[in-house]
């Protein structure tokens, strides 16, 4: 499965993109990747929203830090997708939270946004996950309702150059055998 | 890159396993896949701990929570991943949470997840992802220092069976445009 390493090694954040539109087949594909992600107990605890318009996507880029480095990826980007998290539903039983980690909404959030930033990869598409804003003000921007928290914004479009090489540390400076 | 969806949309949470250990360089495209996810500022606030021994695997069976599906996986499994967050890393900046959402070492362990238990199917590898255990045993038992949390084991393992189709929402009923 050569190819397919290649996908999980290949992607990388990508923060300028071509003017190009996504087609609607391949939007499609991104969002069927995001669909099929596993979740605590199978509750498919997000909510993906599609965002083109261009004064939305200007109202959410004034959510981020200063200074974020994806600044222009918010509205050079054909499309955002942004991902919200249903809260007390992932990690929870009756109302209460079954572990102490609490809400699993991010852990599965987590899943989802990796399906969907490597299908969009393997369709030739960049991303980067943004998670440095206002939660309350996108929430306010994108009406999501109470008990869900707008967890990242991706802004998705076709490259206009090449990614840098990123680093990682050795598979022998993080991985332990049968004890830490 | 159908293949590539083939691989998004085939992955089940897999529970029996075939008693064949697993080759080397098989575990190490695996371990290549966690080493490869993106996180938070490239925090990279991942350890990743190899169980194979048995007398570990079965202590670490005995922190489930009664009744949960997977408890013959984690004895069952030739290897068990577990895979811990280093606390206060991801989302923070000079000691303080940077977002509301705290720390993302949840999201950032998700992430990673994702990506082993794709690339395991990729491998022909069968792999169940499990949260619903006693977190504080559990980094007991693998000696896990202060400022990590032992997030999810994860069974690794031919599959003995095939899995059953699983159920998602379909896009219609997750996805919402411009606003939720």
């Amino acid at each position: 499965m050569a190819d397919f390493m290649e996908i999980i090694k290949g992607r990388r954040s990508i923060r300028r993109y071509e003017e190009r539109e996504i087609p609607e087949n391949v939007l499609n594909e991104v969002l069927e990747a995001i669909r099929w992600a596993p979740s605590w107990a199978n509750t498919q605890c997000w909510e993906a929203i599609v965002v083109r318009n261009s004064t939305i996507k200007q109202k959410l880029q004034e959510t981020l830090a200063p200074g974020n480095p994806a600044t222009k990826a918010m509205v050079g980007a054909p499309v955002v997708i942004t991902l919200c998290g249903k809260l007390q539903s992932s990690g929870y039983e009756k109302g209460q939270a079954t572990t102490k980690l609490g809400d699993w909404f991010m852990f599965d959030i987590g899943l989802a946004t990796q399906n969907l930033c490597l299908a969009a990869h393997a369709l030739n598409l960049g991303t980067v996950i943004i998670g440095s804003f206002s939660h309350d003000r996108a929430k306010e921007i994108l009406q999501a309702p109470e008990g869900y928290e707008v967890v990242a914004m991706i802004p998705v479009g076709y490259p206009a150059r090449e990614a840098k090489q990123s680093h990682r540390r050795q598979i022998s400076e993080f991985v332990h055998y049968d004890r830490f």
